[in-house]
Order: C-alpha cells, then structure tokens, then sequence
C-alpha cells in the first residue's frame, strides 16, 4: 500500500475454530488490513498459538470482549449457525461491515433456514451471498456478506454455467469432503481410526448444504437438485462430481467446455482445467483456487462435471477475505495469493 | 475335514501380484485345499515371503512353470487381462477346472470386450459369470469361471433389486476405490505424495468395468447405466454410491428394504444393514462380506444405495475361492470365514 | 475340537472398546471356546454390532451385568487402569481364571504402579506377566494372568536375547503406534485433522510403559532403559526401532542374529527376518505375530533392532488368547491362524 | 520493491521435480526476482503446470536449453546427485551465483562424499555450506552454496546448540520422514499400499544424510553421531527425535533451553517451543519454519530434543531462497512468508 494509506481494522468473531484460524493466516499476509480483536471466550487472554500452533509470528493474543466491545471497520462472524444472528444486527447497526461464515443469512427465504437448520430465524437484515464470481457487484455494495457454505461453493461454482444456459433438467451431486469440514472439535465423526482406510457417506439426502445449493441453482432455472456428501480420508479439500441430464442432447464436449470459459473468463480464482486433466486437492491445498474440469457426456445423455476447492480457504476463510477485498476495493487477491501446496 | 477325504489341489497362476498374494493368504486357512504351485515367471525359485512378505508361515515357493506343467484339479488364472486367454483353454481341454480372474472371460458377447480392451477375443469358450447371488446353480456346474471384477460386484450386488423388480430407468453409480485396486507395480496414479490427503477422479465415463455392470443389469431390465470411479487414500475397498431415477413414484423406504431382504435373505456373504447405518470399508477390510445400505428416495425421485467391500476380497480372491467352495460343494465360507478387521 | 469335548466358557468384562471388539472378533474363529457374556454398562441390551459394526454373524449382545452375576469359566477383564483391580479379586476367588488387559496387576512392585499410574493399588494378588515368549511355563499353572502393555511387548521381544545375553548396558525405545492405541473415545488426540500427514511424539520421557518395559529388561540385566514413544498416521501397529550401546564390541552382526534365532527357535508367533529386510506393519496386520529384524551394529558401537506388532493383536487380545490356549492346553495358535493383511 | 530497482534473474536448472516445483512456488510471491528460464530435457516445451498442476497462473514453460544456454544472475541447480557437479563450474566460470541442492557440494572432504555417494568427485570448487542460523556471514559472501540436505537441516539445527557446548558425547538421531523425500518418480518405496497405515525404517545405519551431519556436528565437537531414518505416511515433513547423552549431569532442562534461545534468539525462522509443546509437521506444513522443542532430559541422563520442518521448504527449496536473499541482501523472508497449513 501506499504511505498514508490507512489500514482497515478488521476483528474476528469466533476465532478459535478452523475458519478463524485460516482468517488469521491470511490476513497477516495481507498488505491492506490490520487484525485488532480475536475473539474466544473459552481462550481469553491465550496467545493465539495456544490453538493455532502454526501461527508463531504474531503478537496475537484471543480476547473475552462481547461484539459490543468490538472496534473495527469490518467483522468476520466465524461463529457457528444460531449465534451469528444473535451478534450480527448490533454490528451492522453500529456501522460495522460483516462477513458472516455461518449459515445465518444465506437463505432468501428464512422458512427454508427454520426447515433445515432446526431452529427460529426472525431475522430481517438483507445479506449479499458471498460467492464473487456470480454476485460481484452487489458484494461491492453490500454491508452485509453471507458467505457461502463449503459444498456449496464448490458445487455452484461447477454447476452454474450449465444451469444457466437451461442445459439440464436434474444434477446429482456426489462430493466427497475432508475432515477439517467438521471442524475443530473431536468427536465419533473425525476419530482417527473412524476416518483412515475409508469412505463414510452421511446425511445422504438431508444434508442442509442442499438447500443451499438448490436456492442458487434454482434461481437460474428450474432443476431437480440431489445431494449426497461423503467424507474422506484427506484433511482438507473437497471434490465434488456433479451428473446432469441433458435435456437435450444437442451439445457437445467443446461447446460445453466454452460456455464455461466464457463464463468464467475474467475469474481470477477459477481455473478451468483441459480435457485430459482432472482437479486434484492437492493443486488447489491451502489456496482460495478453484479447479474445475470434465465436460464430459456419455451415451445416456449425462454430464459429467468435476471441481476442487480447499473447504477452508475458498470454501470459507479465503472466499470471506475475498469478499472483504471487493467490498474495500483491494486487489482481489491480496492476502490470497498464495498458490496450492502440491504435493 | 473328515479322515480319509482327499484335499483339492489347486494351483495358482500369477502369483506374485496382490490377488495372487490373497488368494494365498485365504487358501492358507482353508480346511480342504492343498496349494500345489504358484507360478511366477519373474520371482521363479524364491520363497513366497520376498514378494507377499505377510505369508512366512508356508513353505510356498514360487514356480516358472508353464500352464501346461501345472498340475492341479483346480486353477486360478491370476493373470492380467489377455493372458488369460491364452492359458485357459489349455488347461480347460486338460480337465482342470479354472477360476479366471481376468476380465478375458466376463463377456457373452466378446465384440464387447474386444471395444473396451482394445485387444482381439477369438475364445469359444462359454464361461460362467461368477456372482454367486445371482448365479449360484450355474456356478455349481461350471468347469470356468469368469470370477466378476471389483467395481462390478459392488456396484451390481447393490442395485440388482432395484434392477430386477424394474423400478429405475436411470442407474448412475459413482465409486470410490483403494489404491490396491491398481495393482502390485508402482505408477503415477500409485505414487503416495499423488494419492494421500486427495481424491482422483479417472476414467469419468469411459472405464471398461462399466461395461461389465452394463452387461449384467441389461439382463435384467432396460436400464441406462452410468459409471465414475474415484481414486481415494485407502488401501483396500470400494465404497459404491449408486443414484438411481425411480420409473414411477410408487414405492417406499420400507417396502425398497424389504426387497433388498427377500433377495438375500439365504446369502452368506451379503449383511444389509439398517436404514440409519450406513457401510463402511473398516467393516468388511479383509473379510469377504459386502455390505449394503441406503434404501433411501429423495424428493427428487432419486435411489440413493450405499455399499461397501473389500476389493481383494469379495472383489476379487475372496469371491474366487467363495466360487470353488460352490463348484467343490464344500462349505461356502471355508476360507472365508475372517471377520472385517475394524478399527 | 472332537466330539464330546465341552467348550470352554468365557466372558468379556468391557467389552465395548477396541480390545474388547478384537476379542470377541478373534474367538468367534475359536474352535474351543463360547462367549458366553460380553459386558458394557452404556450399551446394555444393544446387539454387538451397533458398536462393532464388523461382528454381523454373531448373535451376541451387551449385557449390563456385574463382575458377581458373570459365569464363565475364564473372562477377560478388558477394563481401564484402576477398575479391573476393582473387579478380578472376586472373580479369582468364585474360581474363574482371569486374564487382565489392564496395567492393574503388570507391576512386582506396587509401589512402581502407584507412581506412574497416579493411583493407589493395595492388590496382594500374584499375577502371571503374559508374555509366552518369556514366561510359558508359569503362564500355564497361572489363574491371573497380568497381559503386557502394546509398548512392552514390541519393545521387550525385540531387545530381550540382547539384555539376556548382557551385551548392551543403555537401551533408547523409539516407538511409533497407531492410534487405535489411545482406545475407541475420540479426543484432540485422536482427531484425523491432528493425527494424519503428521507425527506426534509424546510423553516423551514419562509415558509410563516405560516403567514396565524397564522391570522386565532389568530383571535380566542392569541396563539403563529409555523409552519415547510417537503417534504416526497409522491405525493399527507399533513400530519399535531400538538403540542399543554394546557394552564390548565383541560380537558382529551375524552372531547377534544367531542369539535371536536360538532364543525363538520354537516360537509360533516370532518371525525373525533375514538381514536385508526390515519389519513392516502390513505384515502383521491383524495378526498376532511379531516381526523382529535388524540384528545391525554401527560404527559407534550402537545395536539398531526393529520389530513390528499389531498393538490390538499380538499387543493386547491376541495376546490374551494366546494366553488363555496356554493356560487351557489348546493348540497355541486356535483363533489366532489369521495371516497379517497385507497390502 | 521500489520503481527503478533491478529485478534478479534466476534461472532453475532441473525444474520437473519436487524441489523445482517448489522454487517456483515460492519464487512467483517473491517481489524482487523474476524467473527467466526453467529447464527439463524431458518436458522442454510443456506448460508448467503440465507437470506442477497447481502451477496455473504463470506464463512459464519447460526449455530444454543446456547450461551454457541459460541467462540468470542466479541459478537454482535442482539436479540430482552426479549432475550438479557437471555443470556447476560452467554456470561459476561465467559469473553466475549457484545455489546447488544437491549433495555434490556439501562435503569439505570429497573422499566422503566419494564413499557415501558411490561416485567420484574431483570438483575444486569451494561451496559455503548453506544453513543460514550457522553460516549466514559465509553465504553473504558466497557465490557458490551447497544446500544442506533435509535430515541434515532438521538435525543439525535441533541439536547444534548442545554439541557447541560441549554438552554431549554421543547423539542418536531418529528421523521420521515423509514421502516427498524420495522425489517425484515412483517406486515401489513410494507406492501408496506399501506407505499408508505403515512405518518403514530404511538403510538403518547407512543413509548417507548420516556423513553430512556427522561432517557438521563434529565442526563443533567430537561427538558420536548415529543417524535412522522411518518412512512414514505422510506427505510432507521430517519430524525428528534426538537422543542425545549428557557427558556429565550437570545441567537441567531450563537451563537447556536457554541455551536454545540465545543460540537463535535473532533466528527468523528458528521457533522454539515451550516445554509443555511438540513440534507438529502440522504447524510448518508448506512455510520455511522450523519448530524445535523437548530440552527433556531423563533420569539416565538422555536429552530429548524434537524438530518438525517442511523437508521441501525448509529442508530444500525454501531454505535455498532464504540463501538466495541473504545473498542478494533481500529481506531474508522474502517469498518465505508463508505461515504452516494447519491443519
């Protein structure tokens, strides 16, 4: 940044989970911000690398303050779904910008939330869903930033050129996830021995992710969505391969492959990935890309589409401080520029 | 076995790679075999534990004998695909019988195999497909035995209800396989640093066991039938997630379990699990069970069925040697009778 | 068994963890035994498999009852540090032989117990320590038998012919286990997001196997012994590597392994491997087999030893059997043929 | 950087493995070099990521130009052993800086690396031994620099403060490694089933990573140094266990670490842990940190001293940038700011 500059003061709430440990690796990569609070009642006044080994070079030490004690030009809410509703209002209201990563504000409808997360949401503050490369400009503008959920981002995103352009009348999406998903609090579900050597498919038509990618998908056209979620032996990362019906079986490979390029042509996040080649987690480790690949179509009229994303970085931390940019006018991809850790 | 009985002696053909390795380890533990010869033209005169470095408890020691050296009542053609057909014949016209582990003789109609494995099949040799569930009074009979491949019998033995009682018209399988499955020889798609902490779709609509599970559920219905393995960090196992488009909206949860059960209310080797479990590969690791769950429609109009088996066993050996208890009528699980390793 | 003989009778007092789950896993393949009653409080009434999802075939389930309602003729007592104390005095004196999976009855000296265990342990039983290798002949004439640590018994097997022989006087256990060790409950130690692409070294200089690996070696010789174990990305399996100091270089590296091959020459569960490999935990998978290799001397006068155990197996419940067909005078290796799974 | 200022060349000769792959991850987020030629005789031609698949968003392609082809101010020699020292002393003779990662350089008696490396080695060039917290004045100062070897960076850096002080006789080095070590070609060592869920100890007293330290170590004291490196499932990372023997007990462990903090108190990416802490591979995954901690000592006056380091970065290509910059009076952690993915 240029002298005189100011630094934008950002605090995060909820941060001594997964996501709030990604929001603080980045950021203090970052040229144009300047973390002020952290935020964990059970670790007030804990240097952060009591939880976050990784992070040594920071001064960073976790505070007790409730949100109203809270200073910064913008919040990330990185708390789990049922609080952020509860601290969000008093920050907007303060004139504070929020970046929320919980499933809060992510539905248009909030019946559709009271189904599938169990519980009350009477909210009526208006969120931006976060996903930038469908919703960039009203992100600039917004004050309020729902970001997305994990499978979601990673399901939209390689989905979305074909709904739009009414290609498919179902899509079935089969993904498999990474442990970190679950977050940082042990249990039967991320127990070693549960884990490794395996596949466990869960929730496999009533996970809550599927609301979510059914509202974005359906809002460009009128398609049955299925969902099945698998967790896998990797940390991080998810795949998704997603199986569309053609309604119509009047395109082909490369005209598939150039509607998503053109799609996405300006993206600086999205790599769409040759024929020959399919995404690996492990190009996209640790960094805020997408890799997107397949355009395939077998006799029955299927296509066959295929993403990687790190659930933590663009399937969370990473797409929030993406949002943060476009909303302040940074480079997109300061504090991301980091590329994927391979092998 | 009772005094007096004689052992069968069996021979096995390609010895050295990992069901060659199983088929050993299992036959071990069989009361009414006798292992005879184990060839392997590459480790000829070296004892069994240079190559399968678990087995030290045999005298076996590896043989370059040709086919028409091998003396045995019953073989197992652990040979890769193409050299089978080149040494079954031989030992069929000798009278022994054979258990063929290739895909050289899974096909009725073999213009098919010649399209998905590129190579010529000029054999007049009728074999037997050797799934037990659905052919168990053929097998019984049958002096060769095309022994099913990996994918195939997961995928097939969880949608053959469905596929049977025509209730979908739309079959759409999506498979996560250990690395075992690629074989003993190290590659790329082996190479630990490639596989760890990742997911690798290969072969998203073209890979030749598709065609296998083609042949097998078109017996039994006019079903569009689609394939996508995944590569996943496990050693052992593949977890089938099958996606199937019911014709009509006409039937249950329940009543899709009950059918499930009445098909394999007799068979050893299949455990359906209940509606809120679902498989796991710890379960069945090293056993010869498969397990079966799911039964699970959403509003879609979707069939989600789950299953899970070890890949070297029920995908390969262990069905093999499940296939001679048959054909011997010896006891069907002899040599079966390990119980998944879990954790 | 011939006809006419009567079953042995046994019982598993906590049943629902991972050594409780290879128990009943192993006997069921015992041709000599019948559980009769497996024993968790939590899961009262439950069928075994809701918690051990491998155990399909057995009609077995928990049972809530007490040490006192228990009829077995021998039980196993799978409990925590400090129960089993609790409960195997009443069990030896209703007359029932008692192998103990706990700490509770493995120390000469109780005292050495309290200090490490952090508890007070007024036992005046006389417990058998259960390594056959070792202590065969008392084993059989035992009623109690005090089964070894996973740790001790990798560690004790390998270094014992090199302490017997008085030829080393210091001792360094580096020792790698699985994480099916730290049992079936999920902590932050056992989370997958924690535990795989790392290595956690522990305890490093109080891990209180080291107590017991330490009453064992000097009771063959005044020897400085030090232990420090590690938690690896494995599920089961203890790899131990030990480093030796000789005392005189006197003795080259072939007559090292000629003191081991005499030392185990009738051992059915110790392999020795030749020099030029090494023990590999796949090996001995789900097995109760210990490979032991090394026999290597450096320049510095340092003796490198390795082994390899199942900790589930030859490391706790194998063990314990292996002991109970000791004690019963039934074949060493009933319920135990199982070859190590490999890949 | 500041307008105006000169962009270093650098040019990486032998880029299509693991450690070219990661030069040029690490050199895209450095602001002040620019790549100019990356070399493979195999891919010359190809896009980076042809080869580096997360390598999407640079213009780079293999050239498969020789040595005396290349234009650099700098050059990166990411060759293997043999190869270095064939081109080196061109690149030297024409002014370019070299920073060689292979082990051509690294001995100051060539009749050692003769030994180790099984090759003749008449080079007269004179290379500064490339570890910065030992060497920094040297390498500023250098023009040649032979970057330590990965085992021999996590254990030199772990024990060097207690051999500079005289404070040991003997020292046992334990090493657990990932798989990356063995480079980017597959083999049997690197296959997944023979690495996953598994520990292998290799070349247990001949690895000749053992010379370098022993070469290093000794510099300061005369010591015995044994060295044993395990393979183990992971991907990255070298976790290091030392046990090390106290010529006289005359120190505790408080003292010991302080010793540690004055020895690299100025140290940029020396993290020293506190005493209740281990190094995790997790905390330096991906980042040019290396986290040491233990200062354990036991009661038969062992010292326990841990290291984790990221064998690709700070092990290799990480700590040859850290070289590059002190060279070239750059910030020291420029394009090395990178915090451990955690998890």
């Amino acid at each position: 940044m240029n002298e005189g500059e100011k630094m934008l003061k950002v605090s995060i709430i909820g941060a001594s989970g997964y996501t709030g440990g990604e929001l603080i690796r980045l950021l203090l990569t970052h040229n144009q911000v300047e973390i002020v609070d952290i935020t964990s009642r059970q670790y007030d006044g804990e240097a952060v690398y009591k939880v976050h080994q990784n992070i040594r070079d920071s001064n960073l030490f976790f505070t007790g303050k409730t949100p109203s004690e809270i200073d910064a030009d913008l919040v990330f809410t990185a708390t789990p779904h049922g609080a952020s509703m509860k601290i969000v209002p008093e920050l907007i209201e303060r004139g504070i910008k929020v970046i929320d990563l919980s499933g809060d504000y992510r539905f248009n409808d909030t019946s559709i939330y009271e189904k599938w997360y169990g519980m009350k949401n009477d909210s009526d503050l208006k969120a931006t869903y976060g996903l930038p490369e469908i919703y960039r400009k009203e992100i600039k503008k917004s004050n309020l930033i729902a970001n997305p959920g994990c499978f979601p981002t990673g399901a939209i995103l390689s989905s979305y050129p074909l709904i739009k352009e009414e290609l498919v009348d179902r899509i079935i999406i089969d993904a498999k996830t990474g442990v970190s998903g679950a977050g940082i609090k042990p249990s039967d579900s991320t127990h070693y021995p549960n884990i490794a050597d395996n596949v466990n498919p869960y929730k496999i038509s009533t996970h809550r992710h599927m609301a979510e990618i059914q509202q974005e998908l359906n809002g460009f056209d009128d398609v049955k969505v299925s969902f099945t979620p698998h967790l896998v032996p990797v940390i991080r990362g998810i795949q998704t391969t997603s199986h569309s019906i053609l309604k119509e079986e009047n395109i082909d490979s490369s005209e598939l492959k150039k509607i998503y390029e053109k799609t996405y042509e300006n993206e600086p996040f999205v790599k769409l990935l040759n024929k020959d080649e399919t995404p690996h987690l492990s190009s996209i480790r640790g960094s805020n890309y997408i890799h997107i690949g397949g355009y395939d179509i077998d006799e029955t009229g299927r296509i066959i589409m295929l993403s990687a994303i790190d659930n933590l970085v663009k399937g969370a931390s990473g797409q929030a401080i993406q949002n943060m940019n476009i909303i302040n006018n940074f480079n997109e991809d300061d504090g991301l520029k980091a590329i994927g850790l391979n092998p």
